[in-house]
Formats: C-alpha cells, sequence, structure tokens
C-alpha cells in the first residue's frame, strides 16, 4: 500500500484525537509524523503509532500539556513540556530558537518534561525554511548502550542532527544516532524480520548478535568505540541533564513501561546565518562545498558519493510523486489499532 | 627530561618575541602551549613549536595581528584574527563568549582568518572557571579525510570538544577528532618511531596503512564510517564556511605550505547553566552521572571505566607535581630551533 502525506497525517490526527488530544495538537504531531515517514525516517515514523497511543491511554503521556517557557534570556529558554507528546513540545522550542536567533543571531533552547518527538532532523529542517543553521541534540528514550568497557546501559543512542541551508543544491542534514545503528533501525529490522550485519550490538559475553527479535539481551555498540561514548555522554548531559531531564539511571525505558512519566530532555540551537555575513553569500559557498565533494574521485565500486540529507531529500521528492509505501505487518497493526480505537483505517476501510 | 610549565611557557614565549611577536602575546601563546603539553595534548603541544616558528618566519604567519569583532550581535560574534596565531585569536573569542552567555545565556562566536589553535579542548576548557559549558569546532589544517566513498581529501579532521563543569569530579571534557585517529597522533607515532593501529588509515587501494612515515599515501578513516564524514563535513561548515574561512578545497596544507594564510575558522558555543536553573544543583548532576559509569558493571578484563576528560586530568595532576616528560627526539629538535634562533634552550642551557 502508498499513501499519501495528508492521509497519513489524516490517519494520525484521527487516532489522537480519539485518545484526547485537541484537534490542532493531533494534525501538528499527523504533520510531523507524515513528514518523518516521507523523509524515509521510517523508524521513527507512522511506525511507532501503536506505541504512542498505548502510552497516552496507559496515562504516561499527557494529552493535554500547558507547555511553557520556564527559564528564559536573551538567546536561551528552557520549555516545560508538561509531559506532552514530544512533538509538540519540540515545534514549540523551535519556533522560540528560530524568533530569538533572528535578533541575537544565535539562540540555544532546552526542554524538560518532554517526551519522544520523531526523528532528530525534524527540529533542525524547520530553521532551513528560515534560511538559518540549526543543532539538534536529545536523551533518547532508553537505555541500549553502557560506557565504553562496561556493561551496564546508561545511556541510550542519543542522537545528534544538524540542518545547514543552502542555495541551490537539496540542504546538508545529518541526523544520527551515537550509535553504529539506532534502535529504530533495530526496530525495523526485527518487524522486517530481517537480520542485523555485524557492528551493531553485541551481547554481553562481547560477542556479536545479528538477531534483532534478541535485541533486549544486547548492547549498541557506539561509532568510533569510546569516541562514540563520549558523543553520547556530553550530548545527554547537555540535553538532558543541563535542562533538569532524565538522564543516565533516570531515563525511563518507554518500550518496557507505559505510565511513567519519561521527563524527556532534548536541545535545540539555531543560528541566523544572516548574522556572519551576506546569507546567501553562505549558502552559495555551501553548494561549492556540496558540488566537490560529489564530484570528487570514488572509490573502486562506489557508484555515487552522497551528501547527509540528500537520499532524504530523493525518498521525499518520490514519496511526494507516489506516496510512501508502508509495509504490510505496518498495515495490519495500524488497521488493528484503527478498530480498537473505532477510527477510520489509514486505507480508508473499516473491518 | 621533565620540564615546569613556566619552563615550557618560558621557552615558547622567549621563541615567539625573537620572531617577532609582543612579549604579551609571546606568553599567552606559551601558557596554552604548556598547558595542552601538561594536559597530555602532546600532538597539539610543544611539539609544534618548529612548525609554528618556521611559519611565521616564512611570513605564513602574521606576528603583529589586528584581531578583531567584524559582525556582532547578542549572542553572537565573528572574529577576524589577521592571520595571527590561532591560540590568541581564539582565547580572545573564547573571552567574548563567556561574556555574552553571561548575559544572553548563550553566545556563538567564530573565527576568521585564524590559525591553528592547539588542541581543542583549550578553549572550552576556559568556559569551566566561569562555570560555564562550552562546545568547540575547528576546521582542521591539512585535508586527510575523504568523503564516504571517495578518495579526494577534501576534509580534514575537524575536531569537536565540549566542556561540562561537575562539582566535585573532574570535569567531563570531550576531545575528538571526528576521524578514528588525529592527524597530530600519526605525527606522534611517527616521532617515536612507532606504527599505528589497523583502522588509523587505510592506503588509495583501501589496504590498510601501518606505517605513519607513509601517512602522506594514506587516508584517514572516520569514525562510524559515513557517520564520521558526516560530522566532519557539518561541523567543518559551521567552523569554516559560516565565518567565511576555508573549508574544503580552500584549505592550506599548512605541513607543505609554509607562505600562504591559512584563513582557518573555528567556532565555539559557551552557555551559562544559571540560565537553565540553580548552576550549582546542575553540577551535583553531572556528578551523580559520572560517579554512576564509572562505578557500573566492567567487561571482562576491563580494569577502570573511564569519563571523557579524566585521563588528560589525572595526567595534568602528575605533571604539576614532578613536570612534564620531554622525549629526547623532541628536546633535540628543541634545542636545534633555540640554537637557530639564539635564545636559551628549553633546557636552560646554551650550545
Amino acid at each position: 500500500m502508498h499513501v499519501t502525506r495528508d492521509e497519513l497525517r489524516d490517519f494520525a490526527a484521527r487516532a489522537f484525537v480519539r485518545v484526547g488530544l485537541p484537534e490542532s495538537d493531533a494534525c501538528i504531531i499527523g504533520e510531523l509524523m507524515a513528514e518523518a515517514e516521507f523523509q524515509g525516517s521510517e523508524g521513527h515514523g507512522i511506525m511507532r503509532m501503536n506505541h504512542y497511543i498505548r502510552r497516552i491511554q496507559a496515562g504516561g503521556v499527557n494529552p493535554k500539556p500547558n507547555i511553557r517557557v520556564v527559564e528564559e534570556r536573551a538567546a536561551m529558554a528552557l520549555v516545560d513540556g508538561d509531559n506532552g507528546m514530544g512533538h509538540l513540545v519540540m515545534k514549540r522550542a523551535t519556533g522560540i530558537a528560530i524568533e530569538k536567533a533572528r535578533t541575537c543571531g544565535v539562540a540555544w533552547v532546552g526542554s524538560q518534561h518532554s517526551n519522544h518527538a520523531g526523528p532528530a532532523s525534524l527540529y533542525p529542517r524547520m530553521a532551513l525554511e528560515h534560511g538559518m543553521v540549526a543543532l539538534y541534540f536529545a536523551v533518547g528514550n532508553a537505555n541500549h548502550l553502557p560506557p565504553w568497557g562496561g556493561l551496564d546501559m546508561l545511556l541510550s543512542t542519543n542522537p545528534i542532527a544538524v540542518a545547514i541551508p543552502t542555495h541551490e543544491e537539496p540542504p546538508v542534514v545529518l541526523d544520527m544516532a551515537t550509535t553504529v545503528a539506532a534502535y529504530g533501525k533495530v526496530k525495523t529490522k526485527a518487524q522486517r524480520g530481517e537480520t542485523m550485519p555485524v557492528g551493531w550490538m553485541i551481547d554481553r559475553q562481547g560477542n556479536p548478535l545479528t538477531d534483532p527479535k534478541r535485541s533486549a539481551e544486547g548492547l549498541l555498540l557506539p561509532i568510533g568505540g569510546y569516541k562514540g561514548y563520549g558523543l553520547a555522554l556530553v550530548f545527554g548531559l547537555l540535553a538532558g541533564t543541563l535542562n533538569g531531564a532524565a538522564m543516565g539511571k533516570d531515563v525511563i525505558d518507554f518500550n518496557a513501561d507505559d505510565v511513567t512519566p519519561t521527563n524527556t530532555g532534548q536541545a535545540i540551537c539555531v543560528i541566523d546565518p544572516a548574522a556572519f555575513g551576506d546569507p546567501l553569500e553562505f549558502k552559495k559557498r555551501v553548494d561549492v562545498v556540496v558540488r566537490d565533494l560529489r564530484a570528487s574521485e570514488r572509490m573502486p565500486g562506489v557508484e555515487r558519493i552522497w551528501l547527509p540529507g540528500e537520499q532524504s531529500h530523493l525518498k521525499k521528492l518520490e514519496a511526494q510523486r507516489n506516496g510512501t509505501p508502508i509495509a504490510p505487518a505496518l498495515q495490519k497493526s495500524l488497521d488493528t489499532l484503527a478498530d480498537s480505537l473505532g477510527i477510520l483505517r489509514l486505507s480508508g476501510g473499516t473491518p
């Protein structure tokens, strides 16, 4: 089945309204989940629907949050998400950061009492529409990463995303977990019945773990060994601890626990290139770097040199033409969800 | 030979004064080079002396720069280093960022027309003295990294450093190249006559390269494959391109070229935790995370779990007690430099 962006958004919105969210909030989340799916972030897209709804129904997420700024200076704010859906919290936070960056040149907005907000790149991408650069950091919602040399999973895959505007080229958008694989990718492999490559996870004896269904027994590996551990730690401290949000032992495994508020922390830093000089010249200089990299000499057997965000860009163009595919197993689970909520299915039918 | 911090600083200052730097500037650089050596960043410490002096003498670096702010908003500045030593430029930039963060909560200061500034962590560490958090990004001064799948070395090892204050624990200080090994480490291996581990570099056929004396034929490998390439790219765009500094093809190989200004770009982002709540509580929360990680269960054979910056901290304590060791080959080259400049040797003697 292929679905349009509007079908995805409307389906998600129907579900969120049914479990008590205001219609405007439900539409915002639906829009961002459709965006995630369209840019190819399927591990953080519509497949999270069942889980989101389950936690709202269980009381783990507040359907009617009072999202508000609790600390503020000229170039920063701390947003209390009141345990609402992370999409709502981080959309608000990003909007504040963009406004503050417009006057101050740069702004940093953190969140506390937030929740899972979809793929990291969604929020820095919002700054691109204003010709701005943005960096995003988040504490993941389950600890799968031990410190380097350790066995206790005290860290999450804490993602980093950076978006940089261009003039004619697709924007440069990096969106990466600080582990070799994000846990969402492990989940996608499990759902598709595929095995994982060696290097994604190890078991507690240090042996490679390739069956994604056994992922609960394993540890994710950080990129670059102790370097990835260091990145997960420092960006976790900035996105979590600095904001008074969960980090380390405080992190709630939202896969295993539907009722405890996660107190998720995130941070977005927005930079206005206009503060540094002519913003058009900046974007043109980024284009030059992009083109130099793309046109450079390739290793034998390599067909193309990709820029970060370029594959997402092409996936989005393709999805805008033909809709985005929904795998049969996912469609079935979404149909079951729709039927249990008594709403129209994503495919438009009823049981 | 073991030397004290003052001996290192004074030796470096003598050399810089002899090639035309004002005494106050020479002392600042000497202080920072001694600091680098004491924290164990020997690849970016006193071993760079010959190279720095050679470029100043050749006219590649301006001994009397007019370092000034060329763009400014409440929470940002762009500093033109006037092709002065990077240590001077980034010390100034960091001071500005700290002052702006004190009022705005966060500040971002970029540099252009700067030069190599020593180890990345020097500058975010300055924020620690003010109880602040800082992030530092820089474009390296020689391209050794191709894009993922490529052979053209269009990127440098573009380092990332992050410093986070603690209450009773050593500060958390991450300082890492986005490649598996920094080029400074390759140089150290070469100087010591050691071989490199497999995984640091490959040759143009994709085979492991382990002889550091052949490093000019090889390519550094990024951490996490395409992820490290992405990090080197985006932080290079932020530290270089955004500031109107060199990036990609524009980067001058300062090992091979003594005369062309490098137009090095760097960026420092300082965050004042006091803007987010009680700063002491923040530092105590960081302590808790640090202690939880250190005390966590270890893999068989692992003696200790290290926090980023902890080994540097211990090296500094040890160096403060007993001085820092200078390897015979390095001492010899520094003696030769001293003799050629007609200044007192590091060891205090004369030829």
